[in-house]
């Protein structure tokens, strides 16, 4: 979900020799070349699930990937019909990233990307988009959960810990 | 999700004076009564939610509720509407227990409650099942989650922290 800290655990990655694969960073080069005047990156999104199917940006990133890489990581999926995608590369691991809303919502408040929402109940009302394309589910059937509710130190901790437990 | 421990939590909650409501047990009273003839508690679920709306279940348990109470915990809740529903009881706090599908799906196996089902794909099935009420956006939205990917005792110290935290 927005701002719960995924993009600290592909740094985490990145260092154990990982490549990752940013999906919105694929989607939103889509996105530069093809979109409609004035059209939302969100409104994109929808738009490219609706013509090319719900695993459309999962297809698009197993494109990225060279066939000599071994060590890969895909950051933001949001359905679990991107993971059935990634299947034909091998059997992925789903790493889920929580922080409670109020948390997210501050962290978002606080760094003020460009495309960030500028208010609670417009936070809400992206977070309810993201759950229409199934991110919940992906969280639910996910095989890890790192829990990101203190500070940037304990999180890294917390991955740590658990990627020296799961991965070779 | 179906084998995650949440009914371990429930336990704990009572041990701190909490009233827990079962959401299946309403929902399993109901069905014994107005269930058609050979309908799985499954299909019951969704046709209450077709005709009473997705809060249906929410708003039963609510009915359950004595105005006397101050320490109310509803132990299975299925997805945001019927969080909205519990709004009207005062600003619900959501905790989530997460556990891989692997060790989900074998503690299932090893416990065989009679309407649990017997393999892995039918086990996946009915997460699929659940998911569609809509129970990944709950878990995505919680306040907070417990991880329970360990031993009985493990999660109980989890949940002793976590409660010691957030309750008063």
């Amino acid at each position: 979900m927005p701002g719960s800290g995924k993009s600290l655990l592909s740094d985490i990655l990145k260092e154990r020799g990982y490549t990752v694969i940013s999906m919105s960073g694929v989607l939103r080069k889509r996105y530069e070349k093809e979109a409609k005047i004035g059209e939302k990156l969100m409104d994109f999104a929808k738009r490219m699930r609706e013509i090319y199917g719900d695993g459309v940006v999962a297809r698009l990133c197993i494109e990225e990937v060279s066939p000599k890489l071994n060590k890969i990581a895909f950051d933001g999926v949001r359905s679990l019909s991107e993971v059935e995608e990634f299947k034909r590369l091998g059997e992925p691991i789903i790493i889920a990233v929580h922080s409670p809303p109020s948390v997210r919502y501050n962290r978002i408040i606080s760094r003020m990307r460009p495309d960030d929402s500028k208010n609670i109940s417009e936070l809400r009302l992206r977070d309810m988009d993201e759950l229409k394309f199934g991110i919940g589910g992906v969280i639910a059937m996910a095989d890890y959960i790192i829990v990101n509710d203190s500070t940037i130190d304990e999180f890294k901790k917390r991955a740590d810990e658990l990627l020296s437990r799961i991965l070779k």
